[in-house]
């Protein structure tokens, strides 16, 4: 974790936050590369088959008497079930505040909320509404706070994303050899691939912009007038040097065109059912066809993200459930890139009796 | 789990099905008697007083880094606990996913929400409204999918009715040497027995209906005239040569006469409230008393069985809390029969560095 | 346990409710003494480094294969939290049971719930309404039933109150020489020291008006008319002659006069909301604020205690968020005192293959 602390300080310029993830544009290039390959490490030392025992893996008591709060303001199915089975496989212990039990700000202040988690739990791992709450439960407490979602970002799905991306090097037909401007992830190696956006601006695609471009992916995004990416956002683009990386456009053809992945999310995300005859209005001719991407000119391969739970009205059941879809991929990713954020946070020290983990595993 | 597996597969000629259980009418006679004989193992070996410190046990890893989602669409108090102790007793993680948590078909397609499930826990473990959820779950999936509850069957319930027919042999003062049709249950051996059920053709009735005549035990079944089995449980039995074993009446006299066991359950289920006024009046005399086993002519010994929970409608405080009554010892069978289910779907190949479990136990 | 049980025995005179802590009034003087030495040293062995690995402690396989019902028919952070870690701590199994999850008495009786609890799991540890309700538990089941809090009393959260105290022993610059009266925490000690209360009489004000006297603390306790503490809680101090430690007014500033420690608690509990209006005025001038203590002749360096959620009304922010406060010391403090209490609970026996935890901690 020293490293990858030492790289989200500098990215961040906030000393007092260095422990938690909030949105990985905190995280430096050297602490994503990092978690990607922690991540894909996972992957590999977890077994598939379903009857196996499963061998003593290095991270098993990483975890080990302590207990992590899951504070869930919204519903949640992926992201709960996989920080719930992560901090179980590291020893861990889950504990589970579902919306009713903990009502943010309701029956108790929010920072009092967080001093009390405080002194019980040694970690929070929370989805909230406003980023702001987020911001509010990391500046009350002294343990890791980590951004399960909120309005603003989403950086444990967009981890998921890219490691997504690089486990289906594959399906690109890559040119590998451009080594400049690749991402390591593990021992793989990915050419700089285009990512286009045609949906809404999220939290995901929010964490993808400040992200993606650091690890040389290229991104253009078209989302419709009055729903652009709010300035919050922009400036963080701005101040790590991803702007030039970026096209932003309203015309869903303009942005699929060269796109290697196209990527979209929920048009009506939870809390804005008001609003959801006005957005689908707003949105129309956004779905994500084949249709699209070939009067766009996506190259002839290209992938489908999208972290779920899909609606049919931003994507088709042609593309969600076809050959280009990597969604299930991307779900499943869910696990070992939030597994790799614990892991990092809660690697032992160096001197501890305890292997380190990336040497125990290249014995 | 060879000889289950492939004694569910001859039973239910449903290769891709094997590793899930979503009615006892796709379990072969093998694979009950296996269930149950695991099941009373456990009993034995599990403590009962509270302070002792537990010995190791083999099973107690079978679940190592393994999460089962618990995945429920209605409330329940018995399963739910009886399944998070087993998977705990196992080592494994359940992942308890609350009605409110995940509205199946609601926020997300019942198939999208089970592939994601697919790629983040080792089995599901589901109470659902239709069956065809339950189907669907499979369907989608290639883990291991338990039936915690449909409106059609309760598979898990009636291998813990079973248990506590075998428990209480002695209850039954049986005659012990008509071997042929005796039940195998561990070391216990049980003569046929007849079983009446007075009431609705609820789930847990349909599962008996598909496996007690197959080990051996007669059924006399009173419903009132409107309120019969449904025809997909009907087929089943007729598949399964059940039939012969089973008198079908609408007279609850006629349906106790020389029965060891009776047995009841609900007559308003959840989701049937609306209905209330017209089954209490459907159901008139269908209350199980001792004036009406004895009217009918059950066996002195009778002994009473109820899933929970219980209503005073359809059994009286008498007999409910009685000397008859296995209610309670029926409840605390569900733990060492689901954690048995566990336990056939994750034992360890032959050949693994594991002991097998009856072995170990045996030296 | 056996001293404790004992002690518990001969204060409550309540044979077959040994095993339950339903208030601190069933417990002995010995025995809190043991609750809180065990509770000090809980604090001492556990890390506060986040990224530290623990070491192994004797406690950490007691609940082993154990599984705890955790009961909540209200809402709960704290409580909840603190015993959900304590018992994963010590290798056990909590099993969270929401309000919606089992809504005592409503589809079954709450007796039925009880019998079934107890064949499936090894404590259950209830936050009810009515103090009936965790009496009737009890009276049904026969493993340890725990208050996690009722109407009439809250034993878990005095406990932490006393052990916070005993932790801040530096705060109240105390004549240490008046050892008749001191109480023993591990190896701290304290004179004897007053506790105002000005406030409702809730449930932590009774747990402390049975047990703080016989600790040697002396207790001031301030209600309006009409608000006062209820016979059932009265009977109990005098059976335990705790009266003549407590003095009952209905001046706030009367109450707070000497006082080294000044605690309240919420003016409107759960479940009272319609009365906010009545109580809003009933309350006026019981707002525990520096002036107050002033007035009122408080020693110059008295400590505030509040179990939380906190209300402004009940206490300004400059008390409670200013250096007096040990609110979030007793928030923290929730958990080593439950883990203490399972641990008094399920302490394996004098012979059993493992060592007894003062002496090993003591080597």
């Amino acid at each position: 974790m020293a490293a990858l602390a030492t790289a989200a300080a500098s990215a961040s310029k906030r000393g007092p936050t260095l422990r938690n993830l909030l949105t990985l544009a905190d995280v430096s290039v050297e602490g994503l590369q990092r978690l990607l390959t922690s991540a894909a490490e996972i992957n590999r030392i977890t077994p598939t088959k379903i009857r196996a025992l499963v061998p003593p893996a290095p991270m098993d008591n990483w975890l080990n008497k302590k207990a992590i709060a899951l504070l869930f303001s919204k519903r949640s199915t992926r992201t709960r079930v996989a920080a719930e089975v992560a901090i179980r496989r590291m020893g861990g212990s889950p504990v589970f505040l579902a919306p009713d039990d903990i009502q943010l700000g309701v029956n108790e202040s929010l920072a009092d909320t967080a001093q009390v988690l405080n002194q019980l739990v040694q970690a929070i791992f929370a989805r909230v509404g406003p980023h702001s709450d987020i911001e509010a439960l990391a500046a009350n407490t002294t343990i890791p706070v980590i951004n399960a979602l909120s309005d603003l970002w989403h950086p444990t799905q967009v981890l998921a994303d890219l490691l997504t991306i690089a486990d289906s090097a594959a399906r690109f037909n890559a040119n590998a050899s451009s080594t400049e401007q690749q991402i390591s992830l593990g021992k793989k190696h990915l050419p700089p691939l285009t990512v286009a956006w045609v949906g809404d601006s999220t939290n995901v695609l929010h964490d993808m912009l400040v992200s993606f471009p650091r690890l040389g992916l290229k991104m253009r995004v078209a989302t419709p007038k009055g729903y652009g990416t709010p300035e919050p956002v922009m400036a963080r683009i701005r101040e790590l040097g991803c702007a030039d990386s970026i096209v932003f456009t309203h015309d869903p053809q303009e942005a699929v065109h060269g796109a290697n992945v196209v990527a979209t999310d929920t048009w009506i995300s939870m809390g804005q059912e008001d609003e959801k005859a006005a957005r689908l209005e707003a949105f129309k001719g956004y779905q994500v066809t084949e249709a699209l991407c070939q009067a766009g000119g996506a190259e002839p391969n290209w992938q489908f993200l999208h972290c779920l739970p899909r609606k049919a009205e931003e994507v088709d059941d042609a593309v969600f459930y076809g050959p280009r879809s990597l969604v299930f991929r991307e779900a499943h990713n869910r696990l070992p890139t939030i597994q790799a954020v614990f892991a990092a946070i809660f690697r032992p020290a160096f001197g501890v009796a305890q292997p380190h983990y990336e040497i125990k595993q290249k014995e």
